[in-house]
């Protein structure tokens, strides 16, 4: 009896149970097969129930967190795992940090097809080395059938902000210009249509990316103009912009037409019932900025190919009730208010 | 009309609903009700997708992740709320590290109980403040009913390891020895017993606690001369023992008188047909020293509250086939080794 690891895992038929979560040999074989091999980093290899590497120096750190529940797991445009390293990645990015570390928890349904499990675990791997980062410690658990769904993914993220730069969703000030980078509401639509069997002309993907790359460009170019970043996710546009309101005590006043949204995104919101300022972006931003830096700045979003189409839409006003309001393509005006209950749900 | 984040919960009769985690108004008032309250903390406070904190001076840092998905939520001597903490700045003192901020993700069940999410908030909040880790961002995501289990929450840590401590998996050598910091089983038998309604003369209760105060004493009491820390969670001491031996390339030889095992914890793994060094813990550590250190380190861990009842347990031996072998309380000996599949489903 030579004593061993291995007990092959079937990528083509075999199933997640229990014995994967147990602690013991099967789930030593599951991290070694599935999850080793598509994020191999050297930290990783470590073996330990932490990974450890060398305190960064200088700058502030940032740390951030996010569970992934979005069904379909498999959607137009990407998965569970690609977004869930590209949501982590970008609440660090939105802090003007460089995203260093990744943790990954699985929790995994009985009888989740291992073929799934490594398909996910490898677009992860994909989707961190595309966005510089590293998943340095991981876990997984196992419920019983019918205890989930399918699987859920929480990744943590740290990271480091370079000193001087100081961006909070505090920090937006009346006459501040507002620059979205991009079209609103892709992902929200394309989980949508793929959930309700929707088929369009032209697929609907989501937009689901690491923003990181497009922050640093944006650093550059506005310096400390920039007030803050976030990424409109779920809400959408409407839920952040009265969350930034909230926090800076200011008022909002965007305008309809200058928000970019594609063509087949408005008609399937229109078909659906939903307003796209509520949907989910994965791969979008809005900024808060300088009215000084502001054409500059979106001068440097628009040579990055996650921010051609970026576009300024509003500015901060005085507003003591903290309203986003809009003007509307028909010359009115409305309120942007939060959803007040649930539309979308699981969409990320 | 005044625009307000206020939507009363009801902490009595209230249910968590899908629009509690849609990103809108419903759960940043779940997120201020229960969640900022329960860790409040002026990097909490902060309000932005990621916390900022300074970048420590000196060390190495360490990350880590762990999900928990324990049934039944609450027990005799913790829920889930604690074991989450716990769990995660065990695993950062594992490494010697000085646990600092945790993240938390919920991944909540439609319909499950307010009044539990904030029980449960509230026992994070005070074991983190117990351990002297701040918990400084979170996430919610709520799924329809029948799609999870109540609640799952996944935690990560980061802490920081001061310079000149060095310890890993990998460290033990031939003659180390191996202590265990207190009995063994008592957190899965707690939440077995719970779960079957055993009932004994003195109830079974949860060992789970910070490790984090009885790591300091021993770094300060052994220094150089401590190899690696690991606590014994899921597959327990078998599998943790297991672990060591293949990250080391070593053997270990263990003699089972000396394994501190409770009586009425030995009772219930015989009437449940449970070997106690398979079952997990949630507040005890084995620590791999070399020989001349050991006894040092003994005095020193029985010196503190959680490490009273330690003792050393055997040693680290030369061993191609890298094999857990025991002398048994009748003389005789056998192998111990990882659990081939699964035992304890969800323990943790």
């Amino acid at each position: 009896m030579t004593k061993t690891f291995r007990r092959k895992l079937d990528f083509k038929a075999g199933r997640v149970d229990m014995s994967h979560g147990a602690g013991g040999r099967a789930m030593a074989e599951l991290i070694s097969s599935i999850f080793k091999d598509a994020f191999g980093n050297e930290l990783l290899e470590q073996g330990n129930d932490q990974a450890s590497f060398p305190t960064p120096s200088g700058g502030r750190m940032v740390m951030t967190t996010d569970g992934y529940v979005v069904s379909p797991i498999f959607f137009p445009g990407g998965d569970i795992g690609s977004l869930a390293v590209h949501g982590t990645v970008n609440d660090l990015a939105m802090a003007g940090a460089k995203p260093l570390y990744l943790s990954a928890s699985y929790i995994i349904e009985e009888g989740f097809p291992l073929g799934d499990l490594k398909r996910i675990a490898d677009s992860m791997g994909a989707a961190a080395k595309a966005a510089g980062v590293m998943i340095v410690t991981g876990d997984t658990k196992v419920v019983e059938r019918g205890k989930a769904d399918g699987v859920f993914i929480s990744t943590a993220g740290v990271g480091v902000v370079p000193d001087g730069i100081n961006l909070s969703g505090d920090r937006a000030r009346p006459g501040d210009k507002v620059i979205v980078s991009g079209s609103m509401g892709d992902h929200g639509v394309a989980i949508m249509s793929s959930r309700e069997n929707l088929t369009f002309e032209t697929e609907i993907l989501s937009d689901s990316a690491a923003l990181n790359g497009l922050v640093d460009a944006m650093v550059a170019a506005a310096g400390p103009h920039l007030r803050l970043m976030r990424d409109p996710t779920r809400g959408g546009l409407a839920a952040t912009l009265n969350e930034l309101a909230h926090q800076s005590g200011v008022g909002f006043r965007i305008v309809e037409d200058h928000i970019p949204i594609k063509r087949q995104v408005a008609a399937a919101c229109e078909l659906l019932g939903l307003d796209p300022l509520n949907v989910a972006n994965e791969g979008k931003l809005v900024a808060v900025v300088a009215a000084e830096a502001a054409e500059g700045l979106l001068a440097a979003m628009r040579s990055h190919p996650l921010g051609a189409e970026a576009a300024i839409i509003g500015e901060a006003v005085e507003d003591d009730q903290r309203f986003v309001q809009m003007t509307t393509g028909f010359g009115g005006g409305r309120i942007v208010d939060w959803l007040a209950g649930e539309q979308l749900p699981r969409i990320c």
